[in-house]
């Protein structure tokens, strides 16, 4: 995962600029739309843009979403006949936005993070939504198409949201990206505990690199999660007239939502803090012990090693002065000095008891 | 301790969808009923949600407990009967919500934390209540009713809760689960006592595992608990027009004991994070003075083996060259490299003694 | 010191019941009241809150103070006198509150903290205060009168003091508590300033406990002064009808006061937090110092030691085979020796001196 | 890089006083006017200030371009000519001030900082823009001309820049100040990057430089751009007369802009912070490695080499005494030494293993 | 330096006493008047504050400076000719005070804190101003004057300072001491950056001693100087009426560089937290390259030690057992250890190889 994953424009581009992107991304670029009213529901699949005008005078609710990566001048068809703001397609194009609602004069312009987990790694999709009170257009570059479940609803007939309008479609759409960040947030609860039992347990290498990474990507997900809260928060404050005020109890429940997913972010990035610390202290702790071993084994034996080197000296062999080393001659020389050295060694081991070394 | 304790719909789900959860929690499911006015109580337990509808007209005050886990169909039947936005029943089923407070057309919606000691451990089991002027749903998911004591003093004729209205009960209510906060902190803080004292005299390994599970404990706790301020303070700011001035008072203090929970929570944590450094401290402390007993004694030593090592050399008894280890044959040798030897032992301890070593 | 100060009573006590809490300090009771106006002063002891009756009706200023924990009898006939509310008597008894201002009908109820060094540890004594236009009731359950100055003031004819309301006379009091908490900051600063010295100098153990010490003192008193300061603002801000023009002057000053003990705690907090890291790094230093030496003469002697063992050995004592240890028979075998063991020594201190080890 | 980059008069200097600094960077001064409409557009190279007083009256939009370190004598013109205030003259010399927009009666001053990166180190160049109605007057002091771009967009005829007025024009100088802030934070992050996969590796003693050295830069960078933020965020919210409703759309991305770069810099900076944890941790981690080796060998060999010291003693030599070691004399005695020290290494090594130590 | 430098009335003194401090610096007092208007300027030494009555009259602008420690008395002859708030002059007395602006009726009072570099310590100076649209009385207890350079603009009469009020007089003076903010921070800027490079250079005892002292002056100095952003703010905001529209302009100016202040302070400090990181991770380093020398020699060295202790044992001095070390008597016997002896020491150096240890 690379720190910095927005895409731009070299400084000093026009704005509004739509500049053809590299595929990243396999998955070829589909365009669906549905249109329903409580008694209705047409499902197509649209082979260009153009071919949604005639559902745009109907008063039923439009929904187009466009999965996979637009080329430009796709965009440019559908923000003729949409009026999209130029600003707003460039962002659309350039994905790694931050979250974010902008109003403009004929509709709301939202920016939101899909929160994904791929390969143990976690990654966040744009997702553009373009909503006024006639239609919704939405667009995904990712592969899979993360709103398969409110088609499902949608084709229910029955279903609650046959019968609203479009405010409701946003919020169905907000709703799931942003729920999508509670398995995430689970997961990463586990890899959190996982480590944290490893740390205490048996702290090696790989932890610190585990350690490490799982607090890169909580910054990461923070920095692309933590915008939707005030995404959602301006979209109840501001009331845009086209949300029903019933639909603002459920925006204010997606909020609930996003203050939860913060605090949990927040919870785990302390622990990681946390963790660090205690990698330290627990490492600091293993190199006492370690060092305590060798001082104590050097300790008794450097000194006992020095008394037998003493009568391994050759005066005795080489002279015959009575000066020279006549404790080699005595009658219970060897058996005293093993003696002595017993009792030096038995002095250095209560020495280190009483100090608590074992 | 789990990090992550939200129980939460696949996205997706419809919002409102009521799912049966496993009971985890064993307990079966009681309904209790008091019907209270000045004069009159009434106590019964109900069989079915259902029985409750003929108090309900009455003027006299309303309080429905249901303790343990709700089934949907029950939910549905009190929703029915009640009114309740299909949101919060979704909130209530869905326990490990952030407290919160939500007022819908009929009635004021809370959740709240009610923090829990077992066995050593710290838990927060929610307690999810609706009200209006005529009565109150609280519902609890955990073993035992935290409201008994509130039952003992309607049933007292004389008591001041008597002559109240629902928004008096409500504060009772908020009032008890916020209360238990203090009896919990007041053994946390023994907890951070007891480990600050052992942290001081004998750093363990088991002393690092405590403390960072008291670390982790008080940041579950504060997630849980720092919602509740905001609630208080939007339930005494938004003045429900239940809410009786004289009760906003009692509101008031309920307020001002959340502030003291989270002032004494913040205490806890600034303080084991200090604990955290003084432990590291200390060990590396106590490396020092392991690693200074180590050093004087083969500082000391190690030269002296080499000495002795040099007359342990074969020279002389091999060659009769005089150069060959002359000094053996001296008449003084032997006691001369004793005073060398002392003299540099002594040497290296006046050296240790200026560097303030012992 | 404990971390959890604060007296509470069991969750679900209904509010305002006064318990009678065992006496923890010694100190009587003392109720003493002082009646006042320009021209006349009236002291007096009494011995039950009865007889201050006949003084509230007089246009002069009275000011109740009972000293000493007062039982809850006493409590009730005076909340009867003066109609005190009872979640402030109950305030008044469970000592450990948070300052606060609370503004009753008929009252204005302050409780604050005055900080209080007694045997080198900081403690915080609570002191409760109710105030209108025509009355002063304190509470102070600590062993020494904090007021006795103002009492001295006031009996001088002359002091600005007489000529003032009860407002002049509750910013005295509040001015008093705040202007406590100086000296008790100068002799903290002192002991900072001691405990850095010695970090610097020659940290030792002690000094870890200390500093370890100081910054929970720190932090508890901050946790205790801290909502003083909205306290005071509450009040300036608020300003409650009887708080003349002129003592909101004062109590601006009083504020201003609080503002700089904050800084000063906030200071001497984030220095204390620098010394635990100096302390830390200190150590590791000293720690690089020991290891310096016992790495000079450890890596000077081991290889020395080695080579005189190598000679120890007894090949040619018992062989006569050419190839065992012709060395030994060298005529100039021995200062050879000698030679090669100084060069390696001396080798060895040049390439300590190079990597700047002394 | 220095830390202190403003440049100051000494205190005392009377406001608006312009000394001449000495020219710090090569490039000779350069003044250019470009004047368009719609329809027209006139580019010019002025030698002296007063040049321009003829394209002021005219309806089309005056941009003045200065770059390179004006003479006081030229900016004193220029102040004459546009009634420029002469506390904005001072910070147009004085560079290094921080950003932020100054409504005067008859002109916006915007002081802005254009982040550039010159051989591998970060730097901020103070660019000033003088704008009303009728003209912008931009001052830059580096070497190269960072608006050529907007030049060249301005020369096409068909270009929407040229249909707009001077608030488009500022937006469009804004625009590309701030969008410098993404290539430099790019190769941040790469820096980040690089440094991160060198820390986990093979932390060395460059790497510790270079990380403070890229937490200094960052530390920089957020200080200069920080109030950028503010500067736009008031200008969107003052709506200056002469800002277009529609260039406040413009703006207002602008302002993401901003916020963008402030979350990319302090992503960066908390994860340089958590790489100094790394660092220090893999240190301590690698010292552990080192001390287990250094113990298990010392463990190993120190008890034997005391034990064939003890069998190099010369008491058998000099003594007939039967209790001058007789174990010399047995008959297995030299393999049954051989024995007791495999049992003692082995015991050693089984002791390890059992720790864990390898 | 010492933390606590307030001065302070002990506990309990009626608001407004003045007491005489102890002078502690030397510099006798003086009175300078100097009373101007376009036209005219009088200068004059006074020896009592009575003199200054016949200039008050006067339309022109009089500025009281008084350098040094004013007696009680003196101070209450000012209050009483200019009907100066008895609190106020407590703050003028009791130096040490927080930077504030108070407005009482007829004049503002504004503390400021003027920094000062003395022997390579930074103190704070207090200035205290009143201030109203006929007259400015200063007070500086410092020894030089550090308003001499407004004096001589005065004496110019061609300086726009003379041809303006009291309000742009007071600007002066303040500008002037929020300025000496930026010599200051460039030394400090200074000393940062060379203790930098030392660190990184070569870390030895007195860096940690600097660094900490540096670390201290700047939480000292942000102390003293953070408030006075607070009180320029005030004075902008609150609009006292004598101040002209035009000098809230350059008030606004210098409000800017307390901004710049506190953001250079708040950079030096984060820089002086992470230097303290650094001083650790390499002492850390260091210790590591300290050990890996010493594990080298040791390991590489002990199992010789031992090898070559092995054949240094007497058994075949002694026994004639063909158990008792017959390797002493093999033909090659001694190169063969030889070879072992290099094998072994070969086979540790390349383990180290590859383990990066050298």
């Amino acid at each position: 995962m690379s720190y910095f994953t927005k895409q731009y424009h070299p400084p000093g581009t026009p704005p509004g600029t739509l500049t053809e992107r590299p595929v990243t991304q396999a998955g070829e670029l589909k365009i669906s739309l549905i249109d329903y009213s409580p008694g209705e529901l047409i499902e197509k699949q649209l082979a260009s843009a153009k071919e949604c005008q005639p559902f745009l005078k109907a008063p039923s609710v439009t929904w187009i979403h466009i999965q996979g990566q637009p080329a430009p001048q796709n965009l440019q068809e559908l923000a003729r006949i949409f009026e999209l703001h130029p600003l707003a397609l460039e962002d659309v194009l350039n994905t790694g936005q931050r979250p974010k609602v902008e109003s403009y004069d004929s509709q709301l312009f939202v920016i939101a993070s899909l929160p994904v987990m791929r390969d143990g790694k976690v990654l966040t999709e744009q997702i553009s939504i373009f909503a006024n009170k006639d239609y919704i257009i939405s667009f995904h570059q990712g592969v899979s198409d993360p709103f398969e479940l409110i088609r499902k609803r949608l084709r229910i007939q029955a279903g609650k949201i046959r019968s609203r309008g479009t405010d409701y479609l946003l919020y169905c759409l907000l709703d799931i990206i942003i729920d999508e960040g509670f398995p995430v947030l689970e997961s990463f609860g586990e890899v959190v505990e996982i480590l944290e039992e490893e740390l205490l347990q048996a702290p090696g290498k790989e932890t610190l690199r585990k350690l490490h990474e799982v607090k890169r990507e909580l910054l990461f997900l923070r920095r692309m999660l933590w915008p939707q809260r005030d995404l959602l928060n301006k979209l109840i404050r501001d009331e845009d007239e086209f949300l029903n005020e019933e639909t603002l109890f459920y925006l204010r429940d997606c909020y609930d939502h996003t203050v939860h997913i913060m605090d949990l972010l927040d919870t785990y990035r302390e622990m990681t803090t946390s963790m660090m610390d205690v990698y330290l202290t627990s490492i600091s702790y293993r190199l006492n012990d370690v060092m305590r071993v060798l001082t104590i084994i050097a300790t008794i034996f450097i000194p006992l090693t020095f008394i037998v080197g003493v009568y391994g000296m050759n005066f005795s062999t080489n002279s015959s002065s009575p000066w020279a080393m006549p404790e080699l001659n005595w009658y219970y020389g060897y058996p005293l000095l093993w003696l002595i050295m017993v009792i030096i060694a038995g002095g250095m081991i209560l020495f280190f008891r009483r100090k608590g070394w074992f």
